[in-house]
């Protein structure tokens, strides 16, 4: 477990997750959109542009974190585990949305975390299409994006009658989690579906109140939590307990909504 | 009626287009996400950025239309018909998405077409935040954007088993309308929701295969229809009739694929 970093430490951080950012986005764009290019192309059957986009990120994240930071540990989706020693994790997700980057939707994502046994302490949400990046922890929580830079600052308290609520399936998981949903969706103003991590990213923009979703992985989860944290919010499971290993998730603007919600989705 | 435009008037429509999705664009863009700028300040109470961004852009098109094409008809959707003499027809809708607008999602878009009793000769789909305009008809069919310029080519046909279907409602309408949806979803390889006008989009540029919705008025589908036909796809009723009015929308990439998705929606 690593309590104190040094000033130093987390201004490095800070400009290492912008690095590998900046990595994933240059490696990705190439492949997004590229199946339109090429349509009528014979050369193209077969070709998998989400598959090849994703691992070349990675690939690329990697490559960085090798060099500049050897000693961490590193969690990506597609390749795996690879141990350190420094204590501090690198828990990587090069394209978040693989259904919406094949579809051409703009709401995937890069996510990109570092932290340690306790959870991730610095996030970035990166859209590459758009160029749009929500990063907080270590004393960060921005927004980079056609608006210029602003801050993240989550949603003020109010009731779920005035809330709006979303998940990426309408299904959300089993019968049971989607039924559990259902209740919590029949209490707020507006539900919306389909937007996987980008929908954090307006949770600590302070544009929505809740995001509930259900077997996440680590990968899809200690990103966002780490920006929607800095910018205030509250991210667990729907026990109200820790959910940086993944499982299901709520994601709130501040304690009183996450309370509200709560008691919807965990009662029997 | 207008069945002979020459290649000057052509060039015209294309151009006051264009300016038309620009004055939009600077009357919205600041009324996106003000909400998240203002959350902490009193003033804001009652402040409704989205009403205020839709009458601003709606506005700020038919003042240049005023000026550029004083004859032609204009029916937008805030404030309604202003009846012309020649035989064309403007049909606006500033903010189409308004639920994806208080949300932040950048997913709703300007939709601007123009055409007459037949339907709509040109539409321009423009997401403002993201800078992405999808312009089809006269000969165009391109996308401006963070790709730079592009043709837009809808897909080549493929079975409904491999297809990418999108709305934006779960419930899609009614319930009947509902249930027919669900019977081409339980088809097709991926279905998808939340993305209101930017869907069409995507059929326009080859991403996806179809939009099916319910309960569209003219000025919702005029503009995607023109973009849709530009790039070589076809767009109609559940029954297969012109929709150019309104209704029942089904747009797809090519007549097999909208044959094909006829075939769940309309059957008794």
């Amino acid at each position: 477990m690593v309590t104190d970093l040094t000033s130093e430490t987390k201004q490095e951080l800070l400009r290492v997750a912008e690095a590998l950012a900046d990595a994933a986005r240059k490696a990705i764009l190439p492949y997004f959109r590229a199946d339109g290019l090429t349509a009528d192309n014979k050369l193209s059957e077969g070709f998998d542009p989400v598959t090849e986009g994703d691992r070349a990120a990675e690939r690329a994240m990697r490559d960085l974190l090798a060099v500049l930071r050897p000693k961490d540990t590193v969690l990506g989706e597609e390749f795996g585990l690879t141990a350190g020693e420094s204590g501090l994790t690198w828990v990587l997700d090069p394209i978040d949305g693989t259904r919406a980057f094949l579809s051409g939707t703009p709401t995937w994502g890069v996510l990109i975390a570092v932290g340690d046994d306790n959870g991730p302490q610095l996030g970035v949400i990166d859209q590459p299409y758009i160029g749009e990046r929500f990063i907080g922890g270590f004393g960060e929580a921005r927004v980079d994006g056609p608006h210029g830079t602003r801050r993240l600052q989550t949603r003020a308290p109010r009731d779920l009658a005035d809330a709006i609520l979303f998940t990426t399936f309408p299904e959300v998981g089993t019968p049971q989690e989607g039924q559990a949903f259902q209740r919590l969706s029949n209490e707020v103003k507006l539900t919306r579906f389909g937007l996987d991590c980008y929908a954090y990213g307006l949770v600590a923009a302070g544009q929505i109140d809740l995001v509930v979703e259900a077997g996440l992985q680590a990968y899809d989860i200690q990103g966002p939590m780490a920006v929607i944290e800095a910018a205030g919010g509250i991210v667990t499971n729907w026990e109200g307990g820790p959910v940086h290993q993944g499982g299901r998730v709520v994601a709130a603007a501040n304690r009183q909504i996450h309370a509200a919600a709560l008691a919807f989705l965990s009662c029997p």
